[in-house]
């Protein structure tokens, strides 16, 4: 997508050094981080100075290519990539794709199929989504699931490009999403890019939103899709959930169908990561809270199956039940 | 309450000047306002030095004492008073009520009376609220409607107080409430100084907790009843009110029956204030999205009735509906 007029991936392997966007520093500064071994890539993946479900599962995939390219022992990488954050599915899938490469060619090869099948599956994704927002329809989303948290295009906001491409009138409530502000910080950022109007509100706003009818369709991402349908996402996604049920809203969840872990029965097998409380504690580097007070901060919550409405995937959009998910896995 | 092991009100009334903590550099400072006039007295509340709903109220009225005592125009100043927060019922209470006054002497008595009506209104709903709470409750709270929210005790945090005290063994979930962050700076620093276990979260964790079994109780305060048991709280209350109910958990308002509005009849007829969009998009001074984004603000929301447990008041705790409300305002 579009960064002052020139294209950029989220993502990318140049030689043996792989590339992508700062976003803790986004919207203030545009700049592109190099890590230069499969331990700075890790690192980078930890800290989350790349983060979301797809751009997570590129970066780990490109991480494993540098370990082969480098001579490095392959196993070990992938124990210390797979060990920066525990929730994303795609960061396993990816790592355990490229582990199975016979050499660095077939690592690298495998590694730019897994970012290319992202970018696809989310160009798909906006297309199979695009169908269902109507002309003026005010819509909510949560979190980035945008092309920064991908390699391109994203995943909740790619409906919303491709539905803004096709000339409807749409308007995006955009949650902040405390404690890392991912909304307001980088979904505002994307949207203002693309043109697409929009307002941050408060997470607490979102509900009164919904209540006084001015929300037609809630989309966010997906980190972990059991096989019930149950789906882990960013904290604060269950919540948005049973105000969109309680209020009669359609409440989509967008990811490929690498984001599915058929191996987990249901939501509550899904591991929640805890991360700093600083995360809550400080805004940015600026003390909110008393000194003597603590926080806790889960990273994601568990949204039961039962109030999705539908799963927009790549290969179509799908009911949120072990049959259906079943189905689109294994046609 | 204590502040240092000294004791503090919230507002108060020395000569001509009305006194009161400055709430929004908690909990870094604590320092002294001095309002001369009662034209600085609706700024500080109109610029939230002062906030909650009976502090708001206690401040209006010392605000209209001044105002007799200096020789002001008392319908004028009636007014610019009013003026300051549209969405307070205790700001009309307290205003009309001192308005009456025949003289400056009659007019600081009123004051008088008001602030320790709440102060004691505020110290009975501590004893009905404290029946609710049981020995190893989590109790979950949004904002502050703590003792600095009136002019002691406070109402959603003077049953905690009073559990603590007869010697419960307790815990609270802080909401940090974007955007002003009162849970995290004030409802944080009232129970620090309490010495009651607590724990800040992001407001999109609530639900997360809510749902995993661990918060037996939601308390909120509450800035007007309708004659309905609709109720106008922070925004974010609505939220939390839906989940309580989604997950089983008992949800109390906690306010003294000076904050009905009996000639409201339900929560459709009860003005939103859209506050400075500059609270969302910017934290303490930080600046958090992009230049070009723009948020939207409302102050606060309406829970319907239908959510609410209870209201618990300093004449006992009752149930939300008309003819309950009546009887406890015309007994």
């Amino acid at each position: 997508m579009k960064v002052n007029d020139k294209l950029f991936k989220t993502v990318w392997l140049e030689d043996d050094v792989v590339k992508m966007i700062n976003q803790p520093i986004l919207p203030d500064r545009f700049e592109i981080r190099e890590c230069k071994n499969h331990a700075e890539t890790a690192e980078a993946i930890k800290t989350m100075i790349v983060r979301g479900a797809g751009a997570i599962g590129a970066t780990a995939g490109y991480g494993m290519a540098q370990a082969f390219i480098q001579g490095e022992d392959i196993e070990k990488a992938a124990e210390l990539i797979k060990n920066t954050r525990p929730t994303a599915q795609n960061l396993f899938y990816a790592v355990n794709k490229v582990l199975k490469a016979k050499d660095k060619e077939e690592a690298v090869k495998i590694a730019e199929e897994i970012a290319e099948e992202d970018s696809e599956a989310s160009k798909k994704i906006g297309e199979y989504g695009e169908t269902l927002i109507k002309d003026n329809d005010k819509i909510l989303t949560h979190c980035n699931a945008g092309w920064l948290a991908f390699v391109d295009w994203g995943t909740a906001l790619s409906p919303i490009y491709s539905a803004k491409r096709k000339g409807k009138n749409i308007f995006v409530f955009v949650d902040e999403t405390r404690p890392r502000l991912q909304g307001a910080r980088l979904t505002a950022w994307e949207l203002g890019n693309e043109d697409v109007p929009h307002a941050i509100i408060a997470d607490n706003a979102a509900g009164h939103y919904m209540k006084n009818g001015d929300v037609n369709l809630v989309i966010t991402g997906a980190d972990r899709i059991a096989a019930n349908g149950d789906t882990a996402n960013k904290i604060g996604t269950y919540e948005k959930a049973v105000l969109a049920k309680e209020n009669n809203i359609p409440f989509y969840i967008a990811a490929p169908t690498s984001t599915i872990d058929i191996s987990c029965p249901s939501g509550e097998n899904i591991p929640i990561e805890e991360r700093d409380e600083k995360e809550v504690l400080e805004v940015r580097g600026v003390k909110l809270s008393p000194e003597k007070s603590h926080a806790k901060n889960p990273a994601f919550d568990v949204t039961p199956a039962r109030y999705i409405t539908g799963i927009i995937t790549e290969k179509g959009v799908i009911k949120p039940n072990k049959e259906d998910i079943k189905k689109i896995i294994n046609p």
